[in-house]
């Protein structure tokens, strides 16, 4: 399905990604170039400056009129699928509950489209492949971030309501089984619950509003709305502005994630059975559950290849802490 | 001379430079989003990765069999006019001496070729003028700066042999013109001074060695003489590992001279009246010497102009406090 030409060409996509990965990383490990504080320095501007400049270039160069059907039909079955497959799990697994679904997720259906994904495609597939692939960054910008964000803030408000030593163990039930028969006692709950949603709206909202890549999806996608209707160009003045900043994006975000896990203790933090289970959830099951979902809606061809293969791409993520979910949304959120 | 398109594509090649670095300015003062420390992480990576990843890609990609001999011979003669003439003024002034000298020749002689005269003429003047300014680049590297390290080296010893009172008041007169008459006094003077010049080498080499843009320079001079003899390339592979940090380059240069600004007290902090001494000798006596030497070794028409405008750039040196020779050697040093 993959010809030799097309692993030689992702190859020399990625593999420049890793070298500065690699770079900070022993730039860290043994030349002990950066302290945490000034790798904190290079992580904010990458999180401030070079990834919203790079996510609104993608994404106001992303025609919202043209948009593959298909394709978006696709990534919504997949992670529909994937939702109810990871609640089916956890409902008959003991402790994790949100906090594995949320992982879960992460790891099998939002690839890291951004940084990785769309040089490897571009250079598999070629342009249009890259085209294809920033609609799903679109999507994922916009609706499964957000909702992850969502579900991750409801997760940590759960967590600080039980007690520490709950806590400590990993249990996480607050589900509430067994709750009092009593009306009154009911009411009063359900009126708790409805300010505790409110409350974790309004976190995700503030959550968001301090997220400079929110605004820069935003206007993305409002300028994109505009030019692709009007025929208008930004000024080359704006265009060069934005793009001095965004250009590097790519290197530095990798560096940036060198520098992060140089500063964790062990690399696979999380040990050698969840780094498999997370694999196979990754290498899997995520494009797995793509290529039954982008089948089943008619994808064929090209596409298809294309939509299996923005799942299946080996993201540093992996090498990670894996079951902190503040990691896997490291990039996006610090 | 410069016509309205020439303008025109100046303001777009360096107007982003500049917007990069006034984000930077204003996310420290307004913003307060990096504290020292994370600054000083960020600029490391620019000394550190961005500029010596730079200065490969420019170096190497010269040819040294086809440098300009005649644009070469103008750049040198230009130095040693500015050497004389600063040389001039300072025995006839009190105070300063070398320190004043070496402020001098930086602001006239040594444009900030790499991050801003590169964009810049390319725009003027197209691809062959940018090529031009890259031979200039590259003695910069191997012969300008280290001779500049060397004299700012010799002025910090000096200035370290001399008494705490009469450096607060800027007096740094050591060249110890009532000596003792003494023979014996005398040998053992000189032996000293070879002992003192020999450690200086030393420092400046041990300088050297400690900057990754020496090592930069070196190999990019000798890939590029295998380059251009053999038509060897570089692998794809290599080649993109090296851009995609280096691409990011222009920008980060940029923004890092940005929280340098933001980070000084005053944005002017030699005052008015040296300042507008600086921009004199920057965009007069620099320029106009530049002038006189190509004009005299021969060169005329776009080669003439490329000559003169690469020495008349606006550099945010000019805002910086002036006349510490520290911040004018700030990027390549840091």
């Amino acid at each position: 399905m993959i010809s030799l030409t097309d692993v030689y060409h992702a190859v020399t996509a990625t593999v420049p990604l890793y070298v500065a990965m690699f770079l900070a990383f022993i730039s860290i490990r043994f030349w002990k170039l950066f302290t945490p504080d000034q790798c904190a320095g290079i992580n904010k501007f990458v999180a401030k400056f070079s990834i919203p400049l790079l996510s609104f270039q993608v994404i106001s160069s992303t025609n919202p009129y043209k948009m593959n059907l298909r394709l978006i039909l696709a990534d919504f079955v997949q992670k529909i699928l994937a939702t109810l497959i990871l609640g089916g799990v956890t409902k008959f697994r003991s402790g994790g509950g949100l906090r594995w679904i949320i992982t879960g997720l992460s790891l099998s259906t939002l690839p890291n489209t951004l940084i990785l994904g769309i040089p490897l495609l571009r250079a598999m597939y070629g342009d249009e492949a890259a085209s294809l692939l920033a609609q799903i960054v679109f999507l994922q910008s916009i609706v499964w971030y957000n909702l992850l964000l969502f579900l991750f803030e409801l997760n940590a408000t759960k967590a600080a309501s039980v007690t520490p030593s709950t806590e400590a163990t990993g249990v996480m039930v607050t589900t509430g089984e067994d709750e009092p028969k009593d009306g009154g006692d009911e009411l009063k709950l359900r009126n708790g619950r409805k300010y505790e949603t409110l409350l974790i709206f309004l976190k995700v909202g503030k959550n968001l509003l301090r997220n400079p890549n929110t605004y820069a999806t935003l206007v993305g996608v409002i300028w994109a709305s505009i030019h692709f209707r009007w025929g208008v160009e930004l000024p080359a003045i704006v265009n060069s502005s934005i793009q001095i900043l965004s250009q590097g994006g790519l290197g530095m975000a990798m560096f940036s994630l060198g520098l992060f896990m140089a500063s964790q203790a062990r690399i696979v933090a999380c040990g050698a059975r969840l780094a498999a289970v997370a694999m196979a959830a990754k290498f899997i099951a995520g494009p797995g559950l793509m290529a039954i979902s982008s089948f089943a809606v008619g994808l064929r061809e090209t596409l298809l290849k294309v939509a299996i293969v923005q799942c299946r791409r080996l993201y540093p993520k992996e090498l990670f802490p894996l079951f902190s979910p503040k990691s896997t949304m490291y990039i996006q959120k610090s």
